[in-house]
């Protein structure tokens, strides 16, 4: 999630009601404010659920919204079904369930409202007529962008592939609206054709003949994506693998999973656990993603600091090439060093290489005992030495070491009227233990406790093992996103840095932009190196834009950083590639897709720079 | 390691002297018998060395022998100087080091004496006019393989070289022998010319030459590959990474090691763990070979079990194209999401699509508590189902799953003089933690011992935590090659199978073997999926070759398997290619070796098969 890391996107418990924030704010921030009244409450469905959560409908629109939560999330399914059975009976009409899923989606970073910044709900309408539905600008016309010289689907080719996947071809506008738009409402494609294969031979067959007829495609999972690259540009023909969602196998001693690319990651999650493994990856979309698009995407998420990335942990992929060859190079095995390892070509690509059709992963053993640290440190050399003791002490058993400014801290106390468990510090460090004994993790937590106070390198702090305690913790980390999106326009960046220099940019910009700015604030995944760096504004302002880039991402470049940590590049982003990674590697990769891909068919205008 | 996996590699600690095996057995197969009278013992060296060695040097051709070893393995440098003194003594001669250092190796499987099977100790000259220095046969009279046709290397050539690398321009005969010859003594080549850059602009210097000139190169690290990968076929130029081993950067918060590509891993190690971290891999040949080297062959080893695959540890690549053209992916960032991850490209690739120059390397903080059970199992299914049940109680803490089978610990006990700890069982697993904790993982162990020996699945155990006695457990396991090569000819297979079914080949193969087989054995890392698969006879046998082979392949390819688990293809392998990937697979392969290398200049000849 931008400026949030992947660990924002999962639904924060919500605090008692705070006059300064929910219902009011967003009434006055929506298409229709004083029409959203219909407002309810619906308890906890579960941990990963909100204990309490308000939920208003629009009268106008029908739409659903979260009321008080600014960070993107997921209804869960009964919520859908419920609202959605409330809608069809005003509406008298059938609802998309996928649709509605989607819709129930809150991000912080909306376009159609105020592009980059203060929009703090955002609704999707289950029909793109709907009177009050925000249009997002066709991207053809926001963007500088051509339409490359593809064929155009004509009815002789609605009946081709209505003899390859019979009632699975969709030309539903309404239907068609949810997956031309991405769900952060930035971009829209102007697609006629929506397909739904249930194979991998479906999927050949598709490419096949696209290839001949020189039809682009634009491969589609669970449409979560952060940078556009999920949906058409111009009139690419949608191809679904919401249809591909079958478990092939499950190996109980080894913990390898073979699955179609159209499992949602969620329920991979919870068929895993209760055969008692994780997945290797968790998200915060993980009610929609599907695990082909997390591997098209490299995917990086809550879990990156402990089982490390997809490349390593995914041990298969069959894939369809662009003229429709089936790669099947879907192993289930550890080790295999028979020839080049090609699937590492698909993990991160995007789709613009080939269409992932089934997934091969390996699962580690679930964790049985989980405990979270929520620490103050007086500096970012502090912070930067208690992760050196924190993993000498804990080991094997940290998953993940999350930091957030003093800004951050107050941003979050001032807006969401949460309260920090500690003394007010420079530096907050969130700590979390997984292992398999809960008594010998206390221990080891304890010990490390104990140093890091003695020492000096952390003045206050506090444990939480329960699962209440723990969400509670984990919100002040959260939300932070959402407390920037109530402070005014935000600009965001999701850096990759060298952990030593992580924040040296946060302090730099400060003096850089002095009043310009209302706060800029750094955060994130220091385990991974991976710096949210966010800067607030009353008001969306050129001047300051200006004054941010191209300055942050030639910085970055200087310390040989990246300028898309976890998100890839996708339409919105590609025009950045240049600044982490040179020239040679660039060149490298157009041949790439040139071989692959030679007629460009395949998710075009993504990832790659345009070529001149 | 062939048959022994890498872990078998490491040099063993000996046994007191058996009468069955060392002196006697090794003089009677040794090219000259009697002559090898000038034994010696060298005491312990440091916890990775045996406490007792007997050495042998031969009298006619003043070779190094380790007596009584059958593994291959690294004599210390100290005991290379010592015995470098002395030959040089004896000779007059001055002697490369490296060539010594790879003269100490004694390998399990000998081509010269014996194609792959008999012969019992190896030495390597320190001059290919040594008189008794057994000749390798040159490759291309051995195997039916043509010269493509590249350039020969003219004096106009080597003064350009002299130009770009002053002084490291090599054609010495002598010294060009132990980098013409792998150290199994399989495969030969007739390179005229070593190069030796220390750069990665001399790199690129010498393959933008050569790319013009059409000249043919065979990148070459430590030269410990086990498929003929790593030396010349015809008279390819030999291009050492040698002299490029310097670290660059280490970062003692994220762990990440960025180096030049000819570092050796045993310094790499050394270097990391005073700082507090180890490297992510462990091979019996680290004292040789080099970190380019081992992520261009995609190296498993010891600590895959716990850390994983190179593809996810290793954080950037630097790498020179068959052009020249330096490609810098050199990034010590974790998350990385900008185009394509092309780095993946060349881990395991054999050095056959650009040249490995520097690696940037995520290191994890080094363990301080190791542990070792070695158990007795009723049968295999009870060896799944304790991996299972250590998954789960060990946890985080698991960090080897060994098994071997009666067949295996009845040679290692009659040819070896090794003492079995446990009673008698069908099958024996070895189990290793490390973790941060002693009193701690000790309690996780006493636990999982307690369930598995209360519920069945094991029938006898013993548990070592000090060096001596881990040691002498690690014995049981790794010294299985050596025991093998003692039994006769050896028949080795290294294959990665689905764990359910890793050890179905082994009963198989006794009953469609019989009589003519006398041995059929099977153990491996079954925590990685990886069997190796061995078959002894009294002599080499066609008839049972012919029984062997392609039956294991296509068996091994039935079940999905991987005919090469970890070493790659090589030269000597890269027949067999086809048996674990599909002609798509092979087909992209030979689409992307033809994008990088157009000329097919970079170790022509290696991993994929010839085309017609």
């Amino acid at each position: 999630m931008p400026g949030s890391g992947s660990r924002a996107a999962r639904p924060g418990p919500l605090s008692p009601m705070c006059p300064s924030t929910p219902l009011l704010e967003a009434e006055t921030s929506l298409p229709h404010p004083g029409r959203h009244l219909c407002s309810w409450t619906r308890p906890g469905l579960g941990p990963s659920w909100a204990s309490s959560v308000v939920f208003q409908s629009c009268r106008s629109c029908h739409l659903l919204f979260r009321a008080g939560a600014m960070v993107p999330h997921l209804v869960p399914r009964q919520l859908v079904r419920l609202f959605r059975w409330q809608v069809a009976c005003a509406r008298g009409a059938s609802v998309q369930p996928r649709t509605w899923a989607a819709a129930s989606r809150i991000p912080s970073l909306l376009s159609p409202w105020g592009a980059m910044g203060t929009s703090r709900l955002v609704c999707r309408s289950s029909s793109s007529t709907s009177p009050c539905a925000p249009e997002v600008v066709l991207t053809q016309e926001r963007y500088p962008v051509t339409r490359l010289p593809f064929s155009v689907v004509s009815e002789e080719d609605l009946e081709a592939f209505e003899r390859i996947i019979p009632g699975r071809v969709v030309t539903d506008p309404e239907v068609l609206e949810a997956s031309n738009v991405d769900w952060l409402r930035t971009v829209r494609g102007g697609s006629k054709v929506l397909l739904r294969p249930r194979t991998s031979q479906e999927v050949a067959h598709i490419l096949r003949y696209c290839h001949e007829r020189n039809l682009a495609v634009n491969p589609q999972g669970g449409n979560t994506g952060m940078v556009g690259g999920s949906v058409p540009v111009f009139d690419e023909i949608i191809l679904s693998t919401a249809q591909m969602n079958q478990v092939i196998s499950f190996h109980s001693v080894s913990g390898t999973l073979v699955c179609q690319a159209g499992c949602v990651l969620e329920e991979l999650s919870r068929y895993v656990e209760e055969r008692g493994f994780v997945m290797p990856l968790d998200l915060g979309a993980k009610g929609s993603c599907h695990i082909g698009g997390n591997v098209a995407t490299n995917a990086g998420g809550l879990r990156f600091l402990r089982y490390g990335s997809l490349h390593g942990t995914v041990l298969g992929l069959e894939v369809v090439l662009a003229d429709g060859t089936i790669l099947n190079c879907l192993t289930s095995l550890r080790k295999d060093n028979t020839g080049y390892d090609l699937k590492q070509l698909f993990i991160g690509s995007e789709g613009t290489l080939g269409v992932i059709t089934a997934v091969s992963i390996q699962c580690p053993p679930k964790p049985t005992a989980v405990n979270v640290a929520f620490l103050g440190c007086p500096g970012f050399a502090e912070v930067l030495q208690t992760f050196s003791s924190c993993r000498g002490l804990l080991g094997e058993i940290l998953s993940a070491y999350e930091f957030m400014d003093a800004e951050c801290m107050r941003l979050v106390t001032h807006h969401l009227c949460l309260t920090s468990p500690v003394q007010e510090s420079p530096f907050y460090v969130l700590i979390e233990t997984s292992g398999s004994r809960a008594e010998h993790d206390a221990e080891k937590l304890s010990d490390f406790l104990e140093q890091v106070l003695s020492s000096g390198l952390v003045t206050d702090g506090t444990v939480a093992t329960d699962q209440m305690k723990l969400k509670a913790l984990w919100a002040l980390r959260e939300r932070i996103s959402e407390a920037l999106s109530q402070d005014g326009y935000v600009y965001k960046y999701d850096l990759s840095l060298p952990a030593e220099g992580l924040y040296d940019l946060v302090p730099e910009l400060r003096a850089r932009l002095g009043s310009r700015a209302k706060h800029v604030v750094g955060y994130g995944h220091l385990g991974d190196g991976n710096l949210h760096l966010n800067v607030t504004s009353e008001a969306f302002s050129p001047l300051l834009l200006d004054a941010l880039e191209p300055y942050v991402y030639e910085w970055t470049a200087r310390q040989r950083g990246s300028v898309s940590a976890e998100h890839g590049l996708g339409f919105r982003k590609r025009g950045v590639l240049s600044y982490s990674k040179p020239p040679e590697a660039l060149r490298l990769m157009q041949q790439l897709k040139a071989l692959l891909d030679p007629q460009g068919i395949l998710n075009p205008y993504k990832t790659l720079p345009a070529q001149a």
